[in-house]
């Protein structure tokens, strides 16, 4: 098992970058629920390349075609699956990266797993392209959650030095949408216009840099999730790193809370007209791995994107030595900003999968 | 499911703080191995507590009884049960906390999910009383890790604002048991002093902080780890996030990477006496899901403990009011020191589970 | 992952006959439910041997310390632990078996598995007596189920060619409560004499005989359980092949049905006050993998006793050669019904589980 | 999570009857391993129905084509989708059935399930057109086994009264491919000739029976399984419970094993040249829920088709009254026969999981 998650949703994400289609499997969607799939569409475009210089030229048209689980525009109850298929692959750009595997990429580890077995071309399994498929999963998740009241958003946290604005202490559903409607997404435009210089000034320079996401969850009920190894984090780290580049998931003040003191840290409690609340939100809406109520804030951490033009050491796996590397090919300087509906997609799948588990603390 | 983790090998954690015992309950574990108990209650000495002014004075023992899965000092196929009896409980301390919920614990998602059902004396089964069976599974597994050339350490990177040095690219055995045998763990012992005094001020302030855990694996094999979701990054956030305070999981350069270009990131390929290798380890020693061969690099934040003795702003909730909590009886000042051998345990038993899967990619 | 089983409610199992104690980890129970422990030993005293001719003269007394997971009574949120103790062991009587693998049971697979490593001793992991702590957590999930108005109750279908009359088309609680208080658990009280009488000879021989028990549960919600592989027959199944000595699971009119002609076997939809019903259960409760609403029943074969007093062939497997074996010690001549209960605790603990799942189908 | 099976090979199963596609996601088959598609295509047409008054008229042409994880004719590591594509739908034939569930069916528990809902033109999801990608993933199993000397075959051990032979003590890989290549697979020809004799029979009636599949498995190490809840029964069943129809599993002498005494089911040990065997095989190659090295021998009943011509009573959903259903459409009179391979296929892919896991009881 590897390219799945979820309990009673079950998302099986398949294919390979320069194969026939990239799909997903998603079996435990609720039935009789609509698919809105302009809402869909517009979702995916958020993901997809070749818009702006900012990414790479390669043309993806990333329209699902749909398999199953899908009748008159309504789930049926049978596993949805859902196709994307290939096209545009130049794979001659990879032949020779079987043999010097790129620094910072999959394509070492796959070598040493699979030997020349796997199907590395564009990256294979690994690439970046089979966030496809996981966003329509996702996509469909945010669907079935915004109908419940349950809203999931996420913008540019910071690229290389820049940092974005953190999100208010109460995001609301039409910020999400505001950031997810513009071309970049960020809350503050002007930190936004440095972090686009960021990613061309690295292009320029033939290199890469990556960035910091931000992603919230509001209107969840309190109460989610179980103790230890079944909470809320838990749960949402396993599937977040699963997202190709991302290396550090924090919940609320994450990192930082380890410099703050526990009177800094902890976010006092307050009576508020609709029940209880807390002053602060440190916890990320997470204490003890359940939800309090207050909105979930995460951050995932994604590295620069490895496949650079500038020249680097690496090594031929076939004759055993020192060698360089210089990747030619369209790549992405940066694909922080292109992963953040795709953090938004993973949470709210995780989330949905939680929720229709039930509160079987109480049954 | 909730207090449990692991695939091949099933790690069952029981108990609550100030129930008849914590425990846990080990399913898989390769039989006809020895477990040395004096090596074992040497790990198990680490994480207890009273030991110093830096943590809680209550004192705990510790001492597992085993109950199943344990003959003549060899596992022997069946499930190993083992129990940590209870004692020394003041539960009268935790009276009022059933109304007032502490800011920054638990409490209060548990009053929301299970009501007044929960039995949280202690803090319950939230309790870091339940890392002592934790760290009875994980020291077993360090041991059995061991003895086939693999082995995990850790130690304090930071407290407050104070860092401790960082681990070399290669760590040691030899440098894992010296850190392990100070009576602070850290590498560079004047880091140390100032951790500590950090830790001293903040319960003279009747206050609290946190810290981060740096934790390495080595002579892991290459290859081991699977695409997306199931690569070795998930599988150790998902068990690493069960451990009561902590709130990031990091790997290699981490959140760092995310300020770094990619010519920085990357690790370039060197070939080496032995093989492959990388000059710098910002992998942690994981690409695609997939170690590298490097050393396993991680880090967790653990947060300030939520418990202070300063007043604190919280709720009734009986009745519906703003009141003011102030804690008494004996909390630690800092758990990070004491978390560290916690991220060894939790690590090796994910490895262990891991390498006891095979390698299902080749069979 | 072996002595465990469940998806929200997972049980397992630890303990070798032989060894400290058998027990029980439990971990998703609803919180806040009240255990009547009375009722709880009646049901394990209904398992326990010692009790008449029928039966091994061992002595065991099956009753459980609860070590956490419950608190005044009521489960509080957290795993619930039970053990019971063992005494009365007579480990020299399986000195020699460790040599010479008694035919139809585990010996000879559990060397061949663990070498001279396992703990066989009285059929160490594999004994009956591991039914205890499954009783346990049945017993618990009976009485969790019965104040939902879901009942399961059992009785021996047969034991060697004697046949008791089935299930009538709609059990009652109270049939269920009358075939539990027996001391030998059938509905025709003639044929369990002559079934009886069955052991008794077979025991006057040295030898054993098998049975086959029916498993009714009533009350259940119509819509319970999923497609293909995750339905309830497969779900049961999985669990009840866990039951030692149990080869063959069949639901409704089960193998029987492959004699039936389709309009033999079909179940006649009507109209009854209370909705639909049918007019016949070959069907035994399930369609496609989901509940009718109509009594859900099964049926499980236990195979004859294998530790017969009758001189067997078998082999050293120290010398490699032929050699006969005569066991001796007290065994059971039958224990198919002692394991009636044992049928309902894992049918109710099953059963459980799934309705914890909740309908997430439509949620 | 419904359609899927298996741990360490994920099977994923979706597709509705008359929907656009069906097909299998297979996630964790080892890489590098040629699928051969012309002995994967004989072995999908053994299931493939219109050949014969036996069965349907429908026409499928059942190729599968593959979306991913092939490569050059080899796995490539990544998870292998093949999907088939639908055709030659008659749906009008179904539109009354969605009100007038048929009996023995699952048309009654998916309206309940999932109201209207559930897309079950043809039988939907509960097609037995969905063991068609059931047999792709089986197929390619059965392959990957046989290359290391482990051969899975199966016969029809009874249609309604008539019973074949049954399997030999030792079934070779040549009695499986014989069985295989006639187009009634029973091993006595005669007996043959008398089963084809009673589905036409039931055929003339507009009537249907049902059918017992035996199959077995060579060349399996013993050792394989693991005690209680995690053994070959366990696994075999839970994932044989998923072929429509099924409604019962056994192991063995199985239900018969309750009708003998100890002397007679146990089987005897013997020292062979190539170590120990057993005189006789009651116990299926199984004992204690793990391998002995004999031959792995189980049984699945198959109900009769419920879908038959002859006028049947049931209920009109909508109008809540008792009425009158005869079914028109292509439809088989017995599914027994075409079971065959798929009872091959779901215990190929069983077995192949558990190999992939290795025998990490020892490590």
């Amino acid at each position: 098992m590897s390219s799945e998650f979820g309990r009673i949703l079950r998302i099986s994400v398949f294919g390979q970058s320069h194969g026939r289609a990239v799909g997903v499997n998603i079996d435990g969607l609720p039935a009789g629920e609509e698919i809105n799939l302009e809402e869909l569409q517009r979702f995916l475009d958020r993901r997809r390349p070749g818009k702006s210089p900012l990414s790479t030229a390669r043309k993806e048209t990333d329209v699902p075609e749909f398999l199953s689980g899908l009748e008159s525009g309504r789930t049926c109850g049978a596993p949805l699956c859902a196709v994307i298929w290939n096209s545009d692959q130049h794979s001659s750009d990879y032949a020779e990266l079987r043999d010097r595997p790129r620094p910072g990429h999959a394509d070492y580890t796959a070598a040493v797993k699979w030997g020349g077995r796997a199907d590395m071309r564009g990256g294979g399994h690994f690439s970046g392209r089979l966030t496809a498929p996981l966003c329509v999963a996702g996509g469909i998740a945010k669907q079935f959650l915004s109908r419940r009241g349950i809203y999931v958003g996420a913008h540019l946290d910071s690229v290389a030095a820049v940092s974005d604005d953190p999100f208010p202490l109460y995001p609301t559903p039409e910020l999400f949408e505001a950031v997810a409607a513009k071309p970049f997404p960020v809350l503050d435009d002007g930190a936004g216009d440095r972090m686009q210089e960021a990613i061309l000034a690295a292009k320029r320079d033939l290199d890469s840099v990556g960035g910091v996401i931000e992603c919230a969850a509001i209107g969840l009920p309190a109460g989610l999730g179980d103790p230890m190894f079944d909470g809320v984090e838990n749960r949402l780290a396993a599937a977040l790193f699963g997202i190709p580049a991302v290396k550090g998931v924090e919940f609320g003040a994450g990192f930082r809370a380890a410099r703050l003191r526990g009177s800094e840290n902890n976010d006092p409690f307050v009576m508020a007209e609709d029940g209880v609340r807390a002053e602060t939100n440190r916890a990320g809406g997470i204490l003890g791995g359940i939800t309090t109520g207050m909105p979930l804030v995460l951050r995932a951490a994604v590295k620069p994107t490895p496949s650079i033009g500038r020249p680097q050491k690496t090594v031929s796996l076939s004759r055993g030595e020192d060698t360089e590397l210089a990747i030619h090919g369209r790549h992405d300087p940066c694909i922080a900003h292109r992963a953040v509906p795709v953090v938004e997609a993973v949470t709210a799948a995780v989330l949905l999968d939680m929720l229709l588990e039930g509160n079987h603390g109480t049954f």
